[in-house]
């Protein structure tokens, strides 16, 4: 069966966005120097970058695909990556909206599941081809599948920046074990893989 | 000049102790379980332990010395780790109280020194013979010379764990920046050394 894989960054302190999200600074204060690492060391991260890219499918929550706040899902809503969006694979978005599927170009199309994170990851798999599954993210979405139990391998990204405040990736997760089974480093970023344990 | 290192093992949620720290269970609930990879995994992790203990000097905050609370430190107190204290090196503790020097068995002396970091520090620098300084701890006093720019490395011990709260490493501490420059792992815990930028 093919693995359920989740990829955040945070930073040292353990944050995945730093304070004061907005539409306009969805990354909150300092958060978009989060993600240095996979814009500005491209080379030297290209293993972890094609681990993101790998995927057979993807789920995400509501704000990774509309932005937080009500205001911003119109119904015509397209999400945030233009009309070739880098997923080239089926996208499961957790909503209450029912809406048909949305095709893109490239591959790419999202799909809008409404009843609920086990029923989503049922028809990621199966929409897989046997290659894994990955939770694209927010953290909300992934903190969801930490708890439940669903995720086998978990790639933290630490970025070396301390940011202070904002959206903390591990609040309210409990009982969960995990064991780091790779390490690596670049300037940006160190990563750690983690298995998590039953 | 000698460098001035900092070894500190935090959850993955960012907690070097757990909730509800007191004198019977000095690290909070499940904080133990933060150093089991200096405990049962002596071999994975000898360099990591032989990195500790290899510094010329030490500086401790009051509290690693004497424990949380105002009854702890008796006016005969001599630490927590008998007769024989694994640091074989002078170890100057950081207090208001003041006290002539302690000295133990295997090389160790407790120097107490009443005018703050950066007295304690040249102190340090001086009795440790061209080897590194170490902040020995606790996280209190580890945050307040990581803010004071006086760390010139950083190494980060992650045990796979969450502990849900106690007390965190880096709050309050700001405008720090960090380059990360070297990464190992073991089951335990993984390690990331930080080189702290001026």
């Amino acid at each position: 069966m093919s693995r359920v894989t989740c990829d955040l960054t945070v930073s040292l302190d353990g944050f995945v966005a730093g304070p004061n999200q907005s539409l306009s600074e969805p990354l909150g204060e300092g958060g978009e120097d989060l993600h240095r690492w996979q814009f500005e060391e491209r080379e030297e991260n290209a293993a972890e970058i094609a681990g993101i890219l790998e995927a057979g499918a993807y789920i995400m929550g509501r704000n990774m695909f509309a932005g937080p706040g009500p205001g911003a899902w119109a119904e015509d809503w397209r999400g945030w990556w233009g009309e070739e969006p880098p997923y080239h694979a089926p996208v499961f978005v957790l909503t209450h909206q029912v809406r048909e599927p949305l095709e893109m170009q490239g591959g790419t199309t999202f799909h809008f599941v409404n009843d609920g994170i086990e029923a989503a990851l049922s028809r990621a798999r199966e929409a897989a081809g046997g290659k894994d599954v990955a939770i694209a993210g927010g953290a909300s979405t992934a903190r969801q599948f930490l708890s439940a139990g669903l995720i086998d391998e978990l790639r933290l990204h630490t970025a070396p920046i301390v940011l202070g405040g904002g959206e903390r990736l591990l609040d309210g997760v409990r009982d969960i074990r995990l064991e780091p089974t790779a390490v690596s480093n670049s300037r940006f970023a160190s990563h750690v893989r983690y298995r998590m344990l039953r």
